[in-house]
């Protein structure tokens, strides 16, 4: 696949005409995928950390195929943050490498015992974890995705298909290759990770409907690939990442913990999905508390939309519309609605949130309780900054994504939410009655 | 909603008219479900006695539904094994009420820990079961589904919005009405329970597409439906139910396992998902092992379709083609072929399967290891029937139907499996650095 073949504009193919050539490809990844359901850890780990090295060891390549994917950046007027996540450079290369490795430090999945019992006819049943089979990542351009994701798919025995986004394909194209001979430097199936880059957006379209082909479809991006994702796939999808995250300051609010975690949740990184888009504010705490928040927020460049009650507290906030309640800013921005009762703020949360993360700031025991068991989100929080939704803070020492939606994986998505099960049945000629 | 407004002929909105129509009703039975989730297993357990109670009591109402149901089959020439599975009667009211009551007996699955534990930070972690919030059923004309999953959404904690076949209109109509009585008679939103059948097939259009609304779409019937469903549902789907099922006998095969367990599998039951529709033969033994296998399966009146070496065999077999290899009779019938290895047969299986369930019948050990390893279906079995992929076989009490997919559920499906999780977080607060 050249490089002349591959940018979205020169890509004439539909979706249709797209999985009819990629085909021969997805049904390699397939059977690969076959193949490495059956390997051992040992030799997983062999490949990554073959990868691992390969990286190292190529790196004049992979930053000769990124140069290249930044000079189009600069003529095609790449709006500048894209530029940094774009860039890959020694050291962010070692990292990647350093990465890999961490995978290999993880527990594999594959063949964890879930359940098992023995049935009164004496056959014995138990539920094992297997990996899915094909995995198929669409992503926007970062190349530190197409190793991550890779990395992820083999340790959990899964073959993966990917689509990152065009204004990466150099870098992709030569990452896909590096991660593909160190597979096959280790015996396993090369075929274990491709890429439909070659086909632009219509290679997306046949992954969304390569039923049969892809297990498993994660979008990871803007909300707009996603909705694209969701609305077009006949392949089960997996919604990660969109956040409107919400921080309730309850009438009990401690005001030091109000302070910290609104100021911990909205700026200690802004452009992430756990990062808090709304606070509300119980009416009994506003005077109380919000003009030590709203300082804080301002001295770090915050602007507040507020609505009438907070305008009245602090002049200098910007009216909030009905909009601002549906705004995941992902910036230095803050919406803030003073509300009556918490059966008001879970009602706006239930209402307005993606479903990601809440947080309530409280010193009422029931009001917690309450708040954790009415608020419909993946993670709900009490007194707790909302930053800490991560699967490396969990714990899980690898993220796949944050799931927002309720099927298969909820929350911070760990290597366990790679696999599916499998029902092992064992008898001695036992039949029905 | 009254009977003449409700048959598919009669039904002039399309699905998205219907989903606009219906908004309100799903945006009730979302705010019941809200309800549902945060109360007690006592008070659902008491709903679930009332609805027992409460189709006893409305015996006559319901016999009186139901003879109209059978009218109109007879009237528009439904085929006949449909009357049957249409017909109510007292004795089948009293079966369902005992079902019903069988549901209060199982275990709770809503607050279940699944794990949990404490950050370094001291932060504790902890994921529990929660419910969906509202499924979304779409049936065929058996009434008994009706109550059956309408008592398995309550007791998890969900509400269901049910779409049922239009043969069976009346009947259900009735069945919801007492259903909804019943739940609101314990103080439970009548609107747990919701119908979509007045919008005849667009309302199954409606459910489809209720995206923010429907948590979770479960097709239950045939082949056509699920395909229909999956196309075109933008709502997360299970898939359930379709199971072109395999018996391999392997060369070293006991040959009294072969004849039970091949028996077993066809005839036990004929229109069941877990019926054997393909048996393999190693060709080591064919000769030694099919003829007696034949012989039973003749003395049950199956038909057989055999490739050639099972018709020089078996003069009396039909000539199979390749559609065999893919046609769940769901009657009388079995595709019969002869393989030369346990890799062909696996091959065979991993194409031809709809990954509901395989069994192995064989007294080598290394050939029973790779069967359950390499095939890739919700259930692998050595040595045992087919038949035994249920819920009830499985001890797990009760049955939402058995998924045929790997996202979020695979094989035979419980109550936990209408669930989902939740992480509660709680700290005293605690910022992320």
């Amino acid at each position: 696949m050249s490089a002349d073949q591959s940018r979205d504009d020169r890509s004439p193919l539909t979706g249709e005409a797209a999985l009819a050539a990629l085909r021969p490809r997805l049904q390699a990844a397939k059977q690969a995928g076959r193949s490495l359901a059956t390997r051992t850890s040992g030799v997983k780990d062999a490949a990554l950390e073959a990868i691992a090295q390969a990286l190292v060891d190529n790196e004049s390549r992979i930053l000769e195929a990124n140069a290249r994917d930044l000079d189009r950046a600069v003529e095609t007027g790449l709006p500048l943050p894209m530029h940094d996540r774009l860039r890959l450079d020694h050291d962010r290369i070692a990292a990647l490498a350093d990465a890999v490795r961490v995978v290999v430090g993880l527990t594999d999945p594959i063949g964890t015992l879930v359940r098992g019992h023995r049935l009164p006819n004496g056959v014995r049943i138990e539920q094992v974890r297997v990996p899915f089979g094909v995995l198929g990542v669409i992503y926007e351009a970062r190349p530190n995705v197409t190793v991550d994701i890779a990395a992820l798919a083999i340790k959990s025995g899964n073959a993966v298909a990917l689509r990152g986004g065009s204004a990466a394909h150099d870098t992709n194209d030569v990452l896909v290759q590096v991660l593909r001979e160190a597979i096959a430097s280790v015996g396993l199936p090369a075929d274990a990770v491709v890429s439909v880059d070659d086909h632009g957006r219509a290679g997306a379209d046949a992954l969304m409907h390569a039923r049969g082909l892809i297990d498993v479809l994660i979008p990871r991006g803007g909300k707009a690939l996603i909705q694209r994702v969701v609305q077009t796939s006949t392949v089960p999808v997996i919604e990660t990442g969109d956040g409107n995250v919400h921080v309730y300051l309850d009438a009990s609010a401690d005001l030091q913990h109000a302070v910290d975690i609104v100021v911990n949740a909205k700026t200690q990184r802004v452009s992430v999905c756990n990062a808090a888009e709304t606070v509300l504010v119980h009416r009994d705490a506003a005077e109380r508390v919000l003009p030590a928040v709203l300082t804080a927020l301002h001295d770090r460049d915050v602007t507040i939309h507020g609505d009438e009650a907070v305008q009245a507290i602090d002049s200098s906030v910007v009216p909030a519309t009905e909009d601002d309640w549906q705004t995941e800013y992902l910036a230095l921005e803050l919406a803030v609605h003073v509300v009556d009762s918490i059966d008001e703020a879970i009602e706006h949360i239930n209402h307005f949130s993606t479903h990601h993360t809440e947080s309530i700031i409280t010193e009422d025991y029931a009001n917690a309780e309450r708040f954790l068991s009415e608020v419909d989100s993946a993670v709900v929080m009490v007194n707790t900054s909302t930053r800490f939704t991560d699967g490396g803070q969990f714990g899980f020492g690898a993220e796949v994504g944050i799931s927002t939606q309720k099927l298969h994986a909820r929350g911070p998505m760990g290597l366990p939410e790679l696999t599916t099960t499998k029902w092992l049945v064992r008898g001695e000629g036992q039949i029905r009655h």
